[in-house]
C-alpha cells in the first residue's frame, strides 16, 4: 500500500474510533454531546492518531489494540484546541475551516467539552483491549503527557512569554512541552500497545522529541507564510500576538535549514531502532512536505 | 477513636497525600504549579476523600492503598470548582474563604489549573500500589464519574436550566450528574481498593445515590439560610441566579424533612452489607449535622 492510502485509510480508522467511542448527540446532555462532536470529529489531520498506528505497527501491534490508545490522545489535542481558543487564551474564533467552539456554541458550554473531552480519553483507555499493565502504562503515559509538566504546563510557559522576545533554548523547552509531550505520548503508546524493548523505547523517544519540534517549526513557517484560507485557522497570528517563533528568532530560511535537520535526525534515530519503520519514515517526511 | 479524632486524621491524611502527590511550587512552570496548590490544599471538608477511606475499612483496603484514589477523586473535585467560578460559569469571586482561582491568578491560569489538575488526577491512579486490575476499574470509575455522563454532563444540565424552575425529577437528575457522581466514585472507588462483592456493591451504589443527594439538600438549605461568612462562599447565590433548589421547589421544611427521609435510606443500605459500616454510617450524620 502505498503512503497516502495507509494514510487515508488510517485517518478514516480514527475517525470511525473517535465518533463510536463517544456519546451520541441525542444522549443527555445533548448540547455537550453534539458539541464535543462538533469539536472532534470531520476534521484534522489526525497526526497523533496515525503516529500512534504507524509506532503499533513497528511493534507488532494489531489496529484493534491501537484504536481507543490513538483516539484518547486525539481527543486530548481536540481538547487542548477548544479551550486554547476561549478567549482567556488564544481568543480565536477560526478552527480547521469552522467556527471554534465557544463561537458555535458558547464559552460554558466550550470550557465543558474540552472538560468532558479530557474525561472520555482516559475512559477509552480503560476500555482498550489491552492486559490491565499495559493499561496503566499508557495512563500513565497520557496524563503525565497531558499534566502541568506537559501540554498544560507548556501552555502555561507559552502564556507566561507572550509579548517577550524568548531564547531559541526557552522556546524549545515550551515546545516540548506545549505539544512535543502529547506527540511522544502517542508514539509511545503505539509502541507499548506491542511489544517494545527498553533501548529501543530511547531511540523512539528521540525520535518523537525530534519530530514534535519539527512539526512546530513547519507550523510557524506555515503560519507566517500561508494565508488564513489555505490554513483553515488564523494565519500570521504569532506575529500579532508577539510571539517569539522559530521565524522571528531565525528567519525563514534558517528554520527551513532548521526543519532539515530534525528530519535528518528523526530518520536516524528510526534507524537506530534496527526494525522495519517505514510508515513512521514517512511520516516524517509528510510533516516536513505537507505544505512546502 | 471517636468520629471527630477519626476525620481530623483522615483530613491530615488527605492533605499530606495532595501535598505530596503534585509537583511543587518551584517546579517549572512556578506560576501554574503554585496555583494548583493554591486550588487544591488548605480548604475543604474533603468529604470525598473521607467517603473513600471509609469505605476502603469497609472491604479491608489499607490507607496506603487508600491515600491516591482519595486523592484522585479530591483533584477531580477541586478542578471541577476552579472551572465552575470562571466568569463563563458562575462568576464567583469566594471560594472556602479565599479569592476563586482566577481572582488569585488570571482567567488562563485557572483554566489552566482545572484541566492540569484533571490530568493529574488521573497520574494518581496509575501511581498507585495496586493491581493493575484493581487500578484499570478505578480509572474507568473515576473518568466516567468526571465526564460528559457524569459530573461535567451535570454541570451542562445545570446550566441548561438556569433561570428555568425545573420538576423535583429534574432537579434530581442533575444533582445525580452534577455531585453525585463523583460522591459514587468517591465510595466506590475506596471500596475496590479492598475486595467488595457484587451485591455489596449494588448496597454501596445506592448508599451513594443517597448520600449524594443529601449532601446537596443540605447544601440549598444551607446556601439559603446561611450567610457568606459562615458559608466561605458567596450565600444566596442560587436565588440570586434563579435557580431551581430544594429549597425554592419544596420549601425550608420540606426540604429538611427531605434530608431527614434520604438519611434513613442511607443507613438502610449500609444496613443491608451486613459488614461493620460505622465510620459511613457516622459520615451519612455528619453530612445532615454539619451545620443544622
Amino acid at each position: 500500500m502505498d503512503f497516502l492510502a495507509w494514510m487515508t485509510a488510517a485517518q478514516q480508522r480514527s475517525e470511525a474510533a473517535l465518533s463510536h467511542h463517544q456519546p451520541g448527540a441525542s444522549v443527555t446532555p445533548e448540547r455537550l454531546h453534539e458539541a464535543m462532536r462538533y469539536s472532534t470529529l470531520g476534521g484534522g489531520k489526525r497526526v497523533r492518531p496515525l503516529l500512534c498506528y504507524a509506532a503499533g505497527e513497528v511493534f507488532g501491534a494489531a489496529d484493534e489494540q491501537l484504536d481507543l490508545p490513538a483516539a484518547a490522545v486525539e481527543m486530548i489535542h481536540a481538547y487542548s484546541l477548544v479551550h486554547d481558543d476561549l478567549p482567556c487564551m488564544d481568543n480565536d474564533r477560526l478552527r480547521r475551516g469552522k467556527p471554534t467552539c465557544h463561537v458555535e456554541f458558547d464559552e460554558a458550554t466550550a470550557l465543558l467539552v474540552g472538560d468532558a473531552l479530557q474525561s472520555q480519553a482516559f475512559q477509552l483507555l480503560a476500555d482498550a483491549p489491552l492486559d490491565a499493565g499495559k493499561v496503566v502504562t499508557m495512563l500513565s503515559l497520557l496524563a503525565h503527557a497531558a499534566g502541568s509538566r506537559g501540554m498544560a504546563g507548556g501552555q502555561a510557559i507559552d502564556l507566561a512569554a507572550t509579548g517577550k522576545t524568548q531564547s531559541l533554548a526557552a522556546l524549545e523547552f515550551m515546545h516540548l512541552h506545549k505539544t512535543g509531550a502529547l506527540i511522544r505520548a502517542a508514539v509511545l503508546m503505539g509502541a507499548h500497545c506491542g511489544n517494545p524493548e527498553g533501548a529501543e523505547l530511547l531511540a523512539l523517544t528521540h525520535f518523537a522529541n525530534r519530530i514534535g519540534l519539527l512539526f512546530q517549526v513547519v507550523d510557524d513557517i506555515l503560519d507566517a507564510e500561508a494565508s488564513t484560507a489555505t490554513l483553515g485557522k488564523t494565519a500570521g497570528k504569532d506575529a500579532a500576538q508577539n510571539k517569539s517563533t522559530y521565524v522571528s528568532l531565525l528567519g525563514t530560511a534558517a528554520a527551513k535549514a532548521k526543519a532539515a535537520e530534525l528530519r535528518g535526525e528523526a530518520h536516524a534515530a528510526l534507524d537506530r531502532l534496527g526494525r522495519d519503520a517505514l510508515r513512521l519514515h514517512q511520516l516524517t517526511d509528510y510533516i516536513v512536505d505537507r505544505h512546502f
